[in-house]
């Protein structure tokens, strides 16, 4: 954590600017042939060139068939009673949020939010812990995270919000490309930044959903099954989706990267608020205009299924290290939402653009995490405890210590987004990214040398969040389709 | 109506491009001394350089103090009961939008969005408003459009939605820039395109609300009032604001210029819906910060004031001849939310851009006007009927006949600010807006006819929504922050 103290000291490069630190890299790496007159290209063309999201994806990105290696014999439906929120919880013998509350507050009052992260004053942390409850309310409005709320309130699986009537026609059977087309097209105008289809693998959707979230308790389960029904329905025991839903819309929404570099203090939280609320209208806005065309909707946030490896087969982007998805545009940081249908769709194609290459030789996810929750080994198919979805080839990590930290700390930490660097403006996730995946993977280091250099290592301050001119939801102009 | 058929004809200058006609045009104007070269100049900084979204604010716009002139002898606070959704409904012996219902089943049973406006199959018809319906969900979810919702569920006066615990501890006092600045942020941060500040003018606040709203019924209202209290509170017969509360932050959230540009067919309001739900939110997570910090906030969407008078003590833009706000950014292209508070802040200035003389020449709205509610005459003092109010010099238009179109049509209809020229891209309300005002108020009939030739008049087919690639929540990048 040294190097993402609130002081602002870069990580390393200290005392350098971007363009002197490229300067000594290319003097400096000679020794691999042909590198330094290459990446001095790559830097003048990032420089010059500062809008390439789209055609990045476009240009760069190659498509694969089985994105996700799965031993049959060993992998199963994993139960929402081991995500670690619940499973800690049961460890620890009371709600976790309980302890991360009474640190909030201790730390609040004394002007810091963490242990170690001064923010000012009391009155200079609460504004900044009140603007991240202001984040929040859109969450709170539909559904929190979703988290032992499937089927209730707006993520009711089968209730029209706003208009019954468009729904009560016969279903209207349109070829899939066009439904396709009108579902991303929603799915948009309802704040995604990017929408994916697949086909819903079941395999990850939860065996189970834990109603008495972050509870010490028994876990009141109730198993979520796929039966030849009509619509879904629900019973004490069952939550049951009709076998016709067979396909996963899937959405990822952007969180500001510069509010997210604020982590692990609370101005990170703005950001991570601010995506679950937007990730809550994006799901029922979708949900609802599928309805209206007669079809089956089921709007989901973090409940009802695993989102990461739905959003890898719907073709957002590539598994990292730190176990979230990694998207060409937007890194890590984003958070992903995801509705179930038997509308017809055509599902997208998985991406590949070297990040299980990159994620090999980087680790600055598992070097900057407070709590050496990530591991710094080999994609592998063993889980390190119940909180993992195990019989699947990745890197597995103990996100009961991340959670240790947060509890500590008395605030959430999203250090291994913010450090990741592919949460990057686009001058660096497309151009040298681009170009060493293209030319030289052995160059790795040097990249990520240079990722530091440019200061993309230091931790912002969190009262600079009231400090900058922020775009709507503080989203990237630049990363926008035009 | 003509001009703006299905069939895509442009309003005038037909078959020529832009570039045709603005040759044709600095040929055919030589008669204005010196316009020409002039106009040239402008169009070709139009062309090369599009964005000056927050380079015209910051540049062309200047300040005035009292930006709306009231006979204090006449003037009285409005009811909301007055409002034309209300009196409308009382006028007719029904619900206006029971009537509006009947003719939207029937005409989207015949694959229309309006009676003469073809759609194309009833499937297509039902797509888009489909999408109408997905986008309404935000608002539906934040209390509808807030009418007769003051004081109800999202919308309550004092009641924190995340964070109880925040706004418990004793308030925090911090010099008004600063909360000005925090409160900007958190308005920002919840998707306001723009936000101004004013002192709260009571005037702006409906003297009631009605609650059975849309009812032919007698109106059942409570009196808004302020009084020398700690808390609003509610009584059968009064909603009480405290004294104390002395401002209101306003938020401007844009509409899709593209899909209110299909106005009056469906896919316009899509573009409507997302704007009231974006509001919705807007105005909750500013009301939460503000609690957070311990101050009241009370949040409203079209309820509690007229929006449009306060947006423009706030420094949002002008009123136009349509009644609505023009903004320097997105014209009249916007939604209107608020938050009153008595949280110390700094009032902006309110702002001139050259609308008023502007809307003096150009009629565009009030001859595009199906329901010519819309006066193509002076401002005056003279409300039209009990819909208007009173006491203010503006241009008085009738909105009864503004509804009745829309109910005779089964659609809403947005015309006015889907021609309006301040509606526009950047190249239109800069570069011209700032020519022309900076050099020849003559010109604005030539400024007129090129905005028909730039094809600005042309209706959009309402199933274009799905061919476009639209940014998150279909906004314009280039009119962003950076």
């Amino acid at each position: 954590m040294k190097s993402r103290e609130n002081d602002g000291v870069k990580a390393s490069g200290a005392g350098m600017n971007r363009r002197q630190f490229a300067k000594a890299a290319l003097g400096g790496i000679g020794a691999v042939a042909a590198v330094p007159a290459m990446l001095g290209e790559a830097i003048a063309k990032a420089e010059a060139d500062e809008r390439k999201s789209v055609e990045f994806r476009r240009n760069l990105v190659t498509t694969v068939d089985n994105p996700i290696l799965v031993d049959e014999t060993v992998h199963r439906r994993f139960s929402s009673a081991n995500i670690a929120f619940n499973a800690y919880s049961r460890d620890l013998g009371e709600s976790h949020w309980a302890v991360y509350g009474r640190n909030f507050v201790k730390n609040l009052q004394q002007g810091k939010g963490g242990t170690d992260i001064v923010v000012g004053s009391f009155d200079d942390a609460r504004a900044v812990n009140a603007l991240e409850a202001a984040m929040q309310t859109g969450n709170r409005l539909t559904g929190n995270h979703g988290e032992g709320n499937e089927n209730r309130g707006p993520l009711a699986w089968d209730n029209n919000i706003t208009s019954a009537d468009l729904a009560s026609f016969p279903r209207t059977e349109l070829p899939p490309e066009d439904f396709t087309r009108q579902v991303k097209v929603a799915a948009r105008l309802g704040g995604a930044n990017l929408v994916g289809v697949c086909k819903l693998n079941r395999r990850w959707v939860y065996e189970s959903t834990q109603r008495n979230v972050y509870s010490p308790d028994e876990p009141q389960t109730q198993r979520i099954v796929f039966r030849d029904v009509e619509r879904p329905t629900e019973t004490p025991e069952e939550l049951v989706i009709p076998e016709s839903v067979q396909y996963a819309v899937v959405m990822a929404v952007e969180m500001p990267r510069t509010v997210i570099q604020s982590s692990p203090g609370p101005a990170a939280g703005i950001g991570d608020a601010l995506g679950y609320s937007r990730m809550g209208w994006a799901s029922v806005a979708v949900a609802e205009y599928i309805r209206c065309m007669g079809y089956i909707a089921i709007p989901c946030k973090n409940d009802t299924a695993l989102s990461v490896p739905l959003a890898i087969e719907a073709g957002l982007g590539e598994a990292g290290r730190m176990g979230a998805l990694i998207t060409p545009e937007f890194g890590p940081c984003v958070r992903l939402c995801k509705v179930f249908t038997n509308m017809p769709l055509v599902p997208d194609k998985p991406i590949r653009f070297g990040v299980e290459e990159f994620c090999n030789h980087c680790k600055k996810c598992a070097r900057e995490c407070p709590s050496k929750c990530i591991t710094e080994g080999e994609q592998t198919w063993e889980p390190r405890n119940e909180c993992n979805n195990g019989g699947v080839k990745k890197w597995y990590n103990d996100y009961k210590k991340c959670l240790g930290f947060w509890d500590e700390n008395g605030m959430s930490c999203t250090n291994c987004v913010a450090v990741c660097p592919f949460t990057k403006g686009d001058m660096w996730a497309h151009h040298f990214t681009e170009w060493s995946i293209k030319n030289i993977h052995a160059s790795h280091p040097v990249w990520l040398n240079l990722d530091d250099a440019f200061g993309y290592g230091e931790r912002r301050h969190d009262l600079d969040v009231f400090k900058r001119d922020f775009a709507p939801y503080g989203m990237d102009p630049d990363k926008m389709e035009r």
